[in-house]
């Protein structure tokens, strides 16, 4: 998994990493978390959503979700792996990415980008949620995937070649060609219970792609 | 919920904290957030596990895990509520009581014994994980609660009058005086999915108390 902060409005939205986490280890999955070693692009106030006048860093407020156990994305290797996880919140956008400013002209961090073209490059599932499947259109074009239905994302969207597909909160997309797998999550207006079957459901597709690429 | 600021190490567990809320839900209980509006006894970097040189407050820290849905805790009121759900974190034992530095002798924060003495003085029940159990025995002494397995911690709650049950990861102890459900949570080392089992059937009990109690 790669994470982008700690809090919806400027890092990784703690539910969706959380339960993707959840995901995975009910499906029996081995899990490690990575973030990249940046300067997050600014901290947001949760309570009042202005912005505060200090810094923090990506990966050290990343290591409060993963409870310390975490990695440097720098160090992610894909032969180690048999699939990635992108959870949303806005750091996707604006710590990965810059979408959250550049829309679809966006610069992917160069270790994210790597980092998924590396697994797709072999074969292995990417899933990502929420806000996070722009950086799939941003770096392939051409995927397969779903934000929601936000009009302006999916104009975004559009003009990147990417195909969209409109999905409920629970729902998923396949990509086939690339093996991504999407879901709204927060992209709609979603309880918490809504964001775990989400998740649990992109941790399914992806074993199943794994099964059907490895047979 | 009652939560005390966001990570592990300086604040609520993050997972003890979100799969409450997934469990609540999962049960079909709708469900408020609040924490106190304090300065956080210090800031932890989860990643080196060092103090950083900065200041936090609890209730704009713990709205990160409340998505901005979040009151000051000064504006809880017991009648609103059928339970109460305190998850663990260092957070609890740093900044909703002093217990991590001065143990059964802890003060606990005025706004959070009210609170928890609210809902017991009303028959409510109060679920509390990991460490969050040492507040109800600082504060009613003759609880019946467990903590996991730690030698230290259950002297801790000897001294107070508290009476220990070791508990696995997904048990539950329930103390049928006060109504109070407790379970180890992190205080073992666990997995996040005994984590979000311990949750559940917190939640569980305490719905099971609710119908206890008003037959």
């Amino acid at each position: 998994m790669i994470l982008s902060g700690c809090g919806v409005f400027d890092g990784s939205e703690i539910h969706e990493a959380t339960l993707s986490l959840l995901a995975l280890a009910k499906h029996g999955c081995q899990y490690e978390i990575f973030a990249p070693d940046i300067k997050q692009h600014h901290v947001i106030n949760h309570l009042t959503g202005k912005e505060m006048k200090e810094a923090r860093n990506v990966l050290v407020e990343s290591a409060r979700i993963a409870r310390g156990k975490i990695s440097d994305l720098k160090k992610f290797n894909a032969d180690a792996f048999d699939g990635l996880i992108l959870p949303g919140g806005f750091g996707a956008a604006k710590n990965l990415s810059t979408w959250a400013f550049d829309g679809p002209e966006a610069s992917v961090l160069p270790q994210v980008e790597d980092a998924i073209r590396d697994m797709v490059s072999r074969n292995k599932p990417v899933g990502a949620l929420c806000i996070a499947p722009v950086l799939l259109a941003r770096i392939f074009g051409q995927v397969k995937v779903t934000i929601g239905n936000d009009p302006g994302t999916i104009r975004a969207l559009d003009s990147l070649g990417a195909s969209h597909v409109k999905a409920a909160h629970t729902e998923v997309v396949v990509d086939t060609k690339y093996n991504l797998v999407t879901t709204p999550a927060y992209m709609l207006d979603a309880t918490i219970d809504q964001i775990a079957e989400g998740a649990e459901k992109v941790v399914k597709a992806m074993t199943d792609l794994m099964d059907h690429i490895s047979t």
